[in-house]
């Protein structure tokens, strides 16, 4: 398993009108996360794209326990929790102190920057196995 | 069955450095649909709102099988395929022209203007019983 | 001159807890008039980029005079008021009804796809300096 | 004259198919630094929100000399230059290491929940006041 957290404070920008973060604005969070999550492993996204292989979502969900406010400290996990093979889901949790506010998940395959599926690069895979 | 769809324009402001649309995206144009989805059934979300009740999104999902472009003229469908009970599920596809793009849900349960969990109002019922 | 006027509705996501349309929001909606502009001028932007031609933005403003808010149907009037050369500002006002709401201002100079500073291309310009 | 820096890490969500930062996404980084800048004020705008009091935007504007992208890490200044009055600005700088990338200036005046033009509240002026 590899895990990263981090820490973020919800912006006015990020709230709707029912005063709390509107709901695509999670995937944003999510996002720099993962991104975090790929500098722990030592593979930073920037330098994966660099290198031609890019990581678009495959398919993103979330789920919604109790609202994020503006102005709220967060924690944000990212987890990895299988190896991953062509595909690969990543996990989250959205908390305030001990409050869990959100579950969500990503899936992933890797794409050369030409647009096609692609497999991991192979450091990638080895990176990753380490955890596991 | 009660169905809506929308057209709606990419906005260059919806697009990331991969050159297209940012994942997270797609529920303000899901948002949209919905609020038409709405004003089709007779009950305006503002109505709704200004009503007292509220329709926060309890869980939301999507998949992505082809990337939607900026400036691509999208067709956006909004779908309740069962009766609303407490909670009701909202389902998506985004399409351009005859190629699907997109699929996703949303879940939704009343919530009143103070935040605690609400019925759904008598006519909101009413008038979606009427598709089923 | 040159002046293209479109319709927006407002959308849930564009809010903040003010319960008013967050202020940085309204550069996607300049953005999505000036894209229009740009059809009706008859080189859309989309194809511009497909040629090689980038059209960044190198300073905007805007000032705001009444509150937009969810669901509000808006006018957003692009115009173009002065004969274009190398660098050229467009104009925004956004109005619901009769009741202008909002006032902007973008600026803009040609860069080729390697990011130099670059001449507009001569069509651009012969087709803007009809309108003058 | 008071003045905050803050951190941030370009995200992805932000980022455009210019491989760019998108113009309109530099104004919740401005927020984000005019929030500490009141934090480090000792009036938090969270606070005053609670107090009854809301700071909306009147006028923004940003100008841009050099593209911010994804993964930068980005220093924002926030600075008030002059003692506020009913209304005050706030000016702001983007830079990555010793590149200035953008300036921006926003324009504030108080403003009660109920929608109406206020004064400044007291302790505003005057720990405002002390920085000049």
């Amino acid at each position: 398993m590899i895990e990263t957290t981090i820490e973020l404070r919800v912006r006015y920008a990020e709230t709707d009108q029912m005063a709390v973060v509107y709901h695509g604005n999670y995937f944003p969070w999510f996002e720099l996360a993962r991104v975090h999550l790929l500098d722990d492993l030592g593979l930073p996204y920037r330098v994966l794209e660099a290198r031609g292989f890019m990581l678009p979502v495959l398919c993103c969900q979330a789920e919604f326990k109790q609202p994020a406010r503006f102005d709220d400290r967060l924690q944000i996990i990212a987890r990895i929790q299988e190896p991953p093979k062509v595909r690969f889901s990543v996990h989250y949790e959205v908390s305030r102190a001990a409050t869990l506010l959100a579950i969500g998940q990503t899936s992933h395959a890797f794409m050369t920057a030409q647009g096609r599926a692609s497999k991991p690069p192979a450091d990638f895979l080895e990176k990753m196995h380490a955890h596991f």
